[in-house]
């Protein structure tokens, strides 16, 4: 027996989704045909127009309604230090600590030989053109702990000290995390959490 | 800082969807920003159309686009035979085996008290007039093996007792499922195996 093209179609759309199997995308579907319309409608006008009501933010590439992005266009932020991060979601989480009151710089990828992604498949040179502008004191490089963010990492400190030689490069702290089990910590992890210690 | 409403909207739209949380709804989302928009426009669409171009089947209220199904159309079916399933995704399992050649009957639901899901809320009258109206030999009562199943099943039992002596009632054979490790098997699932044990 076949499904209905519209069942398949949707089951189809689900099932490209990363982390969805065939079996999940069935009864995703299959839970959807008992929703309100309007729930479908809504979902259904939400990607829709994902990508055309929304922009790169011209200075820093994060995902806006309007350029600039509210953080840019926020006089109150520090404009001397740049926040470095691969995603969008990486600036959210930074956001919702509310520790971070400087600007941000979204790279939309890191360097992976392995995938051919080089520096010019990301926002690298917008980055750099930003530090040869402006007057920057900090580039706080949080690309993620693994070897594509550090290769990153090292390549964009590079780059950067081609152009200047007083900015501060930071890399984010590295260590154990909050609630972690010291027993089950990795090898790796731990050295750096002794590498990093602090006086207190 | 606030997302794109749009893109808000869309992660909502996500969240409500059984076992997908903030942070997967998020991930997907922000998936979904960098595939082209012409998989966006044919997501969207088919969840747009779902309900619109899908309707029950009058006769066994299978899913289906035209009116009857393509198993009570299929004239090379036994009709004397159904098999009552919860759920169209139940009809889907069976029809993968190529083992059965009756016909169904979908109740979308089953019979539920805790959840005020009764006779009413399913499509139990819809059976019981079928087959009172048709020449029937055999009712395959394939609900779920839980509390709601079994509870569902001997009230269909009951009521087409009413309307016939001679139709055979069934429900499905129960017991080890093919592949598992007897150690692991609950003590419930031994007992219905041992009772349900076939001359070899």
């Amino acid at each position: 027996m076949k499904l209905p093209k519209v069942i398949e179609s949707l089951i189809e759309s689900f099932q490209k989704l990363p982390g969805i199997g065939p079996k999940t995308a069935q009864r995703l579907t299959f839970y959807l045909l008992n929703v309100p319309q309007s729930q479908l409608d809504y979902f259904s006008e939400s990607l829709l127009n994902l990508k055309k009501k929304t922009v790169f933010c011209s200075v820093c590439k994060n995902i806006t309604e309007v350029d600039l992005c509210p953080i840019c266009s926020d006089s109150s932020r520090n404009r001397k230090v740049i926040m470095v991060v691969e995603q969008p979601l990486d600036l959210i989480a930074f956001e919702k600590t509310g520790k971070f009151k400087g600007l941000y710089h979204v790279l939309h990828g890191r360097i992976s030989p392995l995938e051919n992604i080089g520096p010019d498949e990301i926002f690298v040179d917008d980055l750099l053109k930003r530090i040869s502008s402006q007057d920057i004191d900090e580039i706080i490089i949080a690309t993620n702990p693994n070897m594509e963010g550090e290769a990153t990492a090292m390549y964009l400190a590079k780059e950067i000290r081609k152009i200047s030689d007083s900015i501060k490069i930071t890399r984010l702290g590295m260590g154990i995390p909050t609630g972690a089990d010291l027993e089950y910590a990795d090898d790796l992890t731990l050295t750096q959490a002794l590498e990093g210690r602090r006086q207190i």
